[in-house]
């Protein structure tokens, strides 16, 4: 893996004979002689099964064989495409990602799993088939929005977080701000990346530690479901932390060092959605009841308990287990319809009663 | 890996809670109690990477969850959808496999291998992703015909003779008969997939050896693809190493004990051709041109030879690289001519000169 700036031309002089599969939007950055593309609109439809035999198509109709080198330029979406075409083209071609959104950078391109559309089904299939080689050019972020680069951050400052106090105490000095300076980004990311990396070599041995980078991810995901993702994704998993600390605040899981310590956190995430909603993005009205019904849907949780990752003690990440009860579902309520009061989204908890 | 007769009872009863794929000729054979079912037509084209969000929905309509069980029974077409549908669902399920072809049984049951077709391309993409447990019933053999069981048949003969002269004439001893008596089949089906899975085993430290199991499919393959599969997989392969044995003796690769081992693999195997022929099988008409142009093009092959496995010395298989010169494809010409001529194929060598 390598983090820089200037890193593309590099890259396309390495592998002048490969297949770019390539965000539309940034095919104009990419050099002339990187001439065998496939232009890929990023969206949630052209991340489908349904649509990965024309991806296949335009790799055979390029020429592409056993011994063809892919690269593939994009976020999460063009990474889900190419680990996905990669890995069953001839079974298995080798190939390069660069991401291109904060979000791949600082989180999703380590791992090496795809999450693949079925059918209106979100990422209903999916497999593991991580590159040979992870190429980082931070040039990328020039073009990213405010709600964009934060949504990175906020998968970023989780990773930090959850491996430790020194470890989120370095990352909040290395000085996360809005718009991003390429030396700042340059310093997070590799801190985030070497976390992500101890987290997922630890995981060969202790599944326990890699779960805790699920934090902010399942009160998150109920809130971008339940809005039709008319929350970003990034976005809903920072207020998935405030909703998970305030959570965890009153049930008295914290000593209060840990109190202080996930303060520090939730003042961070505020900080940070607050960049985001000056930027111009406008909260989505949210229905709580459909967010209720979502969490608990989850299919993390399993019959008798919802698990989710909460600071606990001295504000360590721990997954834990709580009965599925009505006064349960009457505390995670409580915990959404602070953040949102405290964040100025319209909740609407009168007017739907699950 | 077991082999028996009867096994299917034992099966569902084991998985109660499974999801069947299963080809639809075979559902009535199924117990009730399994219940949950997706039902396939055996064919190419749904063996194909279009057909695969229909399969995928179908198991989400059935509710399979990350612990479902799949247990797959059909030919090699089941066996291709289940290997890649098992493995990206969810990003995998342990599943089981029951073999129901003899080709299935004898060969392909063994590798893991998926082999899917897309927008017409023959097995352009696929993955690796072995089944738990493989479970073979030889009592589904009964309702196959002469011509599918001589395929599976040329399979395993193939497999026996690769692995050495003891292995071959241990596999005659056995005493392949049409049609098959179930203790025939059972004996002939253990020595076969023992033999693949040394072949299997051994490639972990040398790719050398399991290239020799292609013997019979590099001059098969092309007589497939020239009469668009008018000639069966099996029984093109049988013809295949005919022809290479032809080739071969032309060639002057072989010792006279290595021609007389050779010679012995070519009556076993015209006396099987003959009995796909007694048993109403016709052929189609052969455009000799065509063949040698789909030899031509096999991707196995590189810039400047040939590669293709025949009998050398003492009749032992090797990997032989020949030059792609006009005297070769003379020379391969009056070979396919020669086994055309043998067993009455009309190949129209004439009409259309490449
Ligand atoms: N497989 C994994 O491990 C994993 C992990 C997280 C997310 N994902 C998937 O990733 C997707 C979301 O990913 P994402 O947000 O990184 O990106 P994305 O690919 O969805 O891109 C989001 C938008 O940003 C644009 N964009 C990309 N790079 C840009 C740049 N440098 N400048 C300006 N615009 C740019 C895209 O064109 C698109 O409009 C989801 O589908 C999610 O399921 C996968
Ligand atoms: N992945 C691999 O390793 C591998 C290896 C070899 C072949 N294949 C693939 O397998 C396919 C050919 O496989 P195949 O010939 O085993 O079978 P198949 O699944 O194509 O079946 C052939 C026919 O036999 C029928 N059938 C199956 N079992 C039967 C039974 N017990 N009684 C009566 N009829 C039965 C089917 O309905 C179908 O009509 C091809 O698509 C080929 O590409 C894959
Ligand atoms: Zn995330
Ligand atoms: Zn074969």
């Amino acid at each position: 893996m390598r983090v820089g700036r200037g890193l593309l031309a590099g890259v396309v002089a390495a592998h002048a004979d490969a297949i770019y599969l390539v965000d539309e939007r940034l095919a104009h950055l990419l050099p002339a002689s990187a001439a065998k593309r496939v232009l890929i609109e990023a969206n949630e439809t052209r991340k489908s099964l349904e649509a990965m035999p024309d991806v296949i198509l335009k790799l055979r109709e390029l020429g592409a064989n056993r011994s063809t080198h892919i690269v593939s330029i994009g976020g999460g979406v063009l990474q889900d495409i190419a680990t996905f075409a990669a890995s069953v083209y001839m079974r298995g071609l080798k190939w390069t990602y660069m991401p291109t959104t904060l979000l791949g950078m600082a989180d999703s391109c380590i791992g090496g799993k795809s999450s693949i559309n079925v059918l209106g089904y979100k990422n209903l299939v999916g497999n593991f088939y991580p590159p040979v080689e992870v190429v980082i050019d931070i040039d990328f972020i020039r073009s990213l929005d405010a709600e964009q680069v934060i949504g990175g951050l906020n998968e970023a400052v989780k990773i930090c977080y959850a491996r430790g106090a020194q470890s989120f105490a370095d990352y909040l000095a290395d000085g996360p701000v809005w718009p991003l300076p390429p030396e700042i980004a340059q310093r997070l990311l590799t801190r985030s990346l070497t976390t992500k990396k101890w987290f997922i070599e630890i995981d060969e041995f202790d599944r326990k530690e890699r779960l805790l980078l699920n934090y902010g991810h399942t009160f998150g995901h109920a809130l971008e479901a339940a809005t039709q993702f008319g929350v970003s994704h990034g976005v809903a998993v920072g207020l998935g932390m405030l909703v998970a600390i305030d959570f965890a605040k009153r049930g008295a899981h914290l000593t209060p060092a840990g109190t202080a310590q996930a303060d520090a956190l939730a003042r961070h995430v505020e900080a940070m959605t607050d960049i985001v909603v000056e930027s111009g993005v406008r909260w989505p009205r949210v229905d709580l009841a459909a967010v209720l019904q979502k969490f608990d849907n989850d299919k993390k949780h399993n019959s008798e308990f919802y698990r989710v990752v909460v600071p606990v003690r001295d504000g360590e990440l721990e997954l834990i287990s709580i009965p599925r009860t009505d006064a349960t579902r009457a505390a995670l309520r409580t915990s959404y319809e602070a953040i949102f009061a405290q964040l100025g989204i319209d909740s609407a908890a009168q007017s739907s009663a699950a």
